[in-house]
C-alpha cells in the first residue's frame, strides 16, 4: 500500500531515498533547510570531493541513475604518493581497470534532485528547517528560513537523512533509551585549490588520488572535470606543525615549502586562499537505535564518519539500497523492515566508522613508508595468485559487496598472515619468491 | 558590573544558581518548562529520593539556605543491609554522627524556588520550553506550553541548568567541536512505596538507607518525613530475573516473595503499584566543552550520572559553589570564570560519573557479600587508627571537600593496600590484630 513519506534532508542520501521510495509508488515530500541547489548553486557544509566506488555505483545503477552522473565522474586508478622531493609513485587501488571516481558533491546532488523531482509523486520544499518531530503522530514541523512561517507535515513514515548534525536525531535524542556518541577528532581540514593549466589541462596526473603523506598530517588532491584539483590539508589542530602554527602567510608558505614544495609550485595564490577558507572539524557519530516509532535515521544522520576511506556517501547509498531490498523481502511491512534495517546496518556502520578512522593513519603516515608499501605489494601479489580465495583489504571495502563488518573481520584475520610474512628474513629481497605464496597457500588452507 | 543572566531550568541547580547570582547583584530570569511547582505540586521527571550530603549542604549553607530545608532532611547514618531471610545489618557511612540526608526532591525544589523568588532581581517564568539559543546574540527563545506564544530573552550570560535531557545542550551540540556521549544503561528502575504505620510511624528503621542487594539487581528504601518510605527497584531490562520477566501480578509477587519477603510484607498493594508506576531508564551524559561563547551548561545538563553514589545533586550544588568562588577569584571576569569553571569541573564530573556507575555493583552485589563487608570494616578500622592520614573512600566522596577526581585517584591507590590486606592468611580471624595496622602504617609511610 502506498505510504506518505517525509524525508528530512535533500542531500545525497535524501535525494536518492526520494528516487527509491517514489519508484515504489509512495508519495514523498522532501524538506531541505538549504536553498534549492538547482537555483542557488551548491552551498555545502562539507565540500571535500567525493570518491564514488562500487557500493555507491551499485545503488545508483539499480534505479538507472548512474548513467546520469557517469559523465562527471573521473576515474582514479590508484594512489599517487608524493615524497618531500616531489618524486611520485603510483599504487593501484585494485585490479586492472578498477577505479574509484572523483565526483563533485554539488553536481552530483543537483543531478539527483533533478532526477527525483521528475517523479510525479515527489515534492521538494527548500529553505525548510526541521524544528520538531512529534513521534506519536508522525508529524514533522518546519520553519521557513525566509518567511519564518511554520509548516507541519503528517505522514506514515519519516526519514532523517539530514546529515551529521541531524535535527531529526536531536529530536530522537530526547526519546527513551537513545544512545549517542558524537566525537570531534583532534584534527581538522582546510580546502585548497590547483587551477587548470593554460589550456584547461590538469597540471598533475588526472586519473589518480594524490597524497602527500607526512606522518602527523597530509595533503591530498582529487581531480575536477574542469582541469582543476581540489586539495585538502588534514592536520592536527594543536601541537608541532599543526594548524595552530600556521598563523600568517609567511608561516604557511614556509610550511608548504618544507613539506609540499611540488604542490606549492602549482598554487601561486596559496597564502591568500589559505586564510580565506575555514579550518573545518571532523566529527564521528555513533548512535542507536536509529528507528523510533515510525521515524528512522539513515546515512550520515545515523553514522557520520571521517572521510579517509572514501566510504561516507557509498555507505549512505548502500543504506538506501538495503532498505529497498528489505522492503521487498518483507512485502512492504514497514515495522519489520525498519527494525531489520537498523539491526542489519548498525554493525556495518560501526565497522566502516572504525576503518575510516584507522585509514587516516594509513594515508598520512604508513602510505609514505617503504615497509608499508612493500606490504601492500605483497598483499596484491597474494590476491593475484589466489583470486578466488583472497582479496586485499582495500578491495573488500571498496570493490566488493561484502558487508563492511565482514570486510573488517577478514581484514584483521589477513593481517596475521601479512605480519608473519613481513617478519621473514630479507623479505625486501625475497617477496617475489616462492616462500610468500607457499605461506599464503598454507594459511588459506587453514582459514 | 551587574549582568543580565538567563537560567534555563528551575530545578535544583537552576534555582540554587538563581539565588547565588541574584545575591551577587545580577538580574536573573529563570525559565522552566514545567508548571510552577508551588502551585501545581511537583511533577518530576525523576523522583528518586535524594541523599543530601556534605558538598550539597556546604553550598546550601553558604547562602543561608540549609536552615530553610533542614527540617525536611532525615539523617541516614548507615546502610541497612537486608538479606533474603529478612535479617538486617547496619554499616555506618562515616564517623559517629556523620550522616547523609534523605530529602524529597519536590519539597526541596519548591523551597529553593520560593527562596530565590524572594530576591527582587529574580523573575521566574514557568511553562516555558526552550526552543532555540542564538549563541551569537545570547538570545534564548521559549515557547509557552499553554498559549504557544514565543518569547525571546536576550542577556549577557545564559546558563543551561535544564537537566540530563537539556535543550540548551541540544542546541550547543550543533556548535563546532562539541563532543557528547549520551548512554543509557542496560538497567532501569521502578518506584514503589511503603506506607506509614497506623500511628504515622516508620515501619522500618527510619535513620538508615535500606538495601536489599541481590547480585544483578537490588531494592533500596529511603525514609520520608510522613512515616512512609520510597522504594526503588533497580534491575536489568532484559535477561534472567529482569524487568522483562515481571509481566503480571503473579510473577511480581513471586519475585518479591523469593527475593524481598520482608519488604513484601510491608507492601500489601505491591502488585497493583508495580504496574501503575513506569519502568524508567538511567542515562549518563559526558560532554565537552560546557561553555560556548556566553552560554554555559551546569549540573546534570553538563554531566548527568546514575544515582548510585547519591552525588548527582551534591555535584550540581558544588558546581554552583565553585562557580561563585571563581567569580570572586576573577573579579567577575566572566570569560575567565566560565573557561576555568569547565576546565576545573570536568575531571571531577568525569570522576563522579565513573564512581557512580561502579557503585551500582557495590550496592547491588558486593554490599551483600561477607568478604566485602569485612573489607569495609578493615577500611574503617584503618581510618579510625590514622584519622589524619587515611579516609575511607566513601568518606572522601561523601563527607570531604576533596575534589571527586582526587577522591577517585586516592581511592584507587588505597585499593592496593586493602587488597594486600585481604590476601593475608586467615584475615577473617586476624583483622582486628596488629598486622593490619602495621601494614597500613608502612603503606602510609610510603604513600
Amino acid at each position: 500500500m502506498a505510504k506518505q513519506i517525509t524525508i528530512v534532508g535533500a542531500g545525497l542520501v535524501g535525494s536518492m531515498l526520494a528516487c527509491y521510495m517514489s519508484r515504489r509508488g509512495h508519495t514523498v515530500k522532501v524538506y531541505e533547510r538549504r536553498p534549492d541547489m538547482r537555483k542557488a548553486g551548491y552551498i555545502g557544509g562539507r565540500s571535500i570531493n567525493l570518491a564514488l566506488s562500487h557500493r555507491g555505483i551499485k545503488a545508483l545503477s539499480k534505479i538507472g541513475l548512474y548513467e546520469k552522473v557517469e559523465h562527471i565522474a573521473i576515474p582514479m586508478y590508484g594512489r599517487m604518493i608524493h615524497d618531500v622531493q616531489g618524486n611520485t609513485q603510483l599504487t593501484p587501488y585494485g585490479k586492472e581497470g578498477q577505479a574509484i571516481y572523483s565526483i563533485s558533491r554539488g553536481d552530483l546532488n543537483r543531478i539527483m534532485v533533478e532526477e527525483a523531482d521528475k517523479f510525479p509523486n515527489v515534492d521538494f520544499y527548500f529553505n525548510e528547517r526541521c524544528t520538531h518531530i512529534d513521534f506519536d503522530t508522525n508529524t514533522a514541523q518546519f520553519e521557513n528560513n525566509e518567511s519564518k512561517n511554520i509548516a507541519t507535515q503528517k505522514s506514515d513514515i519519516i526519514f532523517g537523512s539530514d546529515g551529521a548534525y541531524s535535527q531529526v536525531r536531536y529530536q530522537m535524542q530526547t526519546t527513551p533509551n537513545f544512545n549517542i556518541h558524537q566525537h570531534h577528532e583532534p584534527y581538522g581540514y582546510k580546502e585548497l585549490h590547483i587551477s587548470p593549466g593554460p589550456n584547461g589541462e590538469h597540471l598533475m596526473e588526472k586519473n589518480a588520488l594524490h597524497i602527500w603523506p607526512r606522518g602527523s598530517f597530509m595533503l591530498i588532491a582529487l581531480p575536477n572535470t574542469d582541469g582543476s584539483f581540489t586539495l585538502t590539508l588534514f592536520n592536527n589542530l594543536e601541537g608541532e606543525n599543526s594548524f595552530a602554527e600556521l598563523t600568517d602567510e609567511k608561516s604557511v608558505t614556509a610550511f608548504f615549502q618544507k613539506f609540499f614544495p611540488d604542490a606549492l609550485a602549482l598554487m601561486p595564490d596559496l597564502a591568500q586562499t589559505f586564510f580565506k577558507n575555514p579550518t573545518s572539524s571532523l566529527v564521528t557519530i555513533r548512535c542507536y537505535p536509529w528507528k523510533y516509532k515510525n521515524t528512522c535515521l539513515i546515512g550520515d544522520a545515523a553514522h557520520a564518519i571521517v572521510p579517509f576511506y572514501g566510504q561516507g556517501m557509498n555507505c549512505g547509498f548502500e543504506d538506501v539500497n538495503e532498505l529497498d531490498d528489505l522492503l521487498n523481502q518483507h512485502h512492504e511491512d514497514w515495522e519489520k523492515t525498519l527494525y531489520q534495517f537498523q539491526t542489519q546496518r548498525k554493525p556495518n556502520a560501526d565497522a566502516i566508522l572504525d576503518l575510516a578512522l584507522h585509514n587516516y593513519i594509513e594515508m598520512r603516515d604508513l602510505s609514505g613508508r617503504k615497509d608499508f608499501q612493500l606490504r601492500t605489494q605483497i598483499e596484491r601479489r597474494i590476491a593475484e595468485a589466489f583470486p578466488e580465495k583472497f582479496m586485499t583489504h582495500y578491495s573488500m571495502v571498496t570493490f566488493s559487496d561484502l558487508s563492511y563488518h565482514e570486510a573488517k573481520m577478514r581484514g584483521e584475520k589477513q593481517n596475521e598472515l601479512l605480519e608473519a610474512i613481513m617478519r621473514l628474513d630479507n623479505i625486501e629481497q625475497q617477496w617475489q619468491g616462492d616462500t610468500v605464496l607457499k605461506m599464503a597457500a598454507e594459511w588459506l588452507e587453514k582459514n
